[in-house]
């Protein structure tokens, strides 16, 4: 598929309303328990989200925008969020992310890209070169791997209790 | 973590409201594109997510309280969405889906299960003897299992636009 600014806006605004159907008001066991060491919960990976939108995704279409490749991106603090969420609720959390992604795209609406404009080159610290659509592209596809990440770990907390079934049941073994 | 019946079915019921976040009112492009031959797209998964609500899961679970090991279960047709979804709106499937979830969630209210009912045993044509504990487990990865192929489906279509970003999304190579 080729991308479509239109149609990559779509997803980034369906996440938050997805996140609040799939945990709001879900357990707390749900949303606590990660897949062992140095992994994260569903309730971290709601973190990380808000922490990208304060720092990495917008950010970085301006970067890109004002300054070309003339200045590298700074590095995405991945782990931000285990200081910044701390003594939040799940549904605080929940609202700060739907809060902050309204914000985004209202920045981004703000933008008027055009083609030409989308084909803007920036500077990855690690990455080198990319361009802004590949910048829009890849916050997409990162909203659907954390969602992917949230019910993986979740599923993987029944690992045991499925029994024989597991053999069926490739998210398991993810 | 331990199988606990309420919890268990607290993750069922946010199935349909996390997928109708997810798939109502996003342009039709996202719903229809697959992974390849053979895969399925995230109209597809809501089809057989509906089938399985009518021929599986409650069904099994009345022949396992019913005839425990002495009948074996019906096989699951896993493709038999590809006829019954036709001609059929993602609205409409997403309306089905949870009107079929919300009876389906009222029949295993109905049975009034007990630990030791939990326990009881059944007969699976491929996987021998299993227990209607593991059953309802499955049931709950099962629906997470299809949310995260729905994710990865849809975050594929965007796995060239991403350019070098493609080294650091892992969904996109599952």
């Amino acid at each position: 598929m080729n991308f479509v600014l239109e149609q990559a806006v779509e997803v980034l605004g369906h996440t938050p309303p997805t996140l609040n159907s799939l945990l709001r008001e879900i357990p707390e066991t749900w949303l606590v328990e990660n897949e062992g060491p140095e992994t994260w919960s569903p309730y971290d990976i709601v973190g990380h989200l808000i922490h990208g939108e304060e720092t990495d995704w917008i950010p970085r279409a301006k970067i890109i925008l004002e300054h070309g490749e003339a200045r590298a991106f700074e590095p995405f603090d991945r782990v931000a969020m285990f200081e910044k969420s701390k003594g939040k609720s799940i549904a605080e959390l929940l609202d700060m992310f739907a809060a902050f992604r309204k914000e985004s795209l209202h920045e981004l609406s703000a933008m008027k890209l055009t083609p030409a404009l989308l084909e803007k080159r920036g500077k990855h610290p690690e990455l080198g070169v990319v361009t802004l659509k590949q910048l829009l592209a890849t916050w997409v596809v990162h909203d659907l791997g954390h969602v992917r990440q949230i019910v993986r770990v979740m599923a993987k907390q029944y690992r045991d209790a499925v029994g024989p079934w597991r053999a069926y049941l490739s998210i398991l073994e993810e």
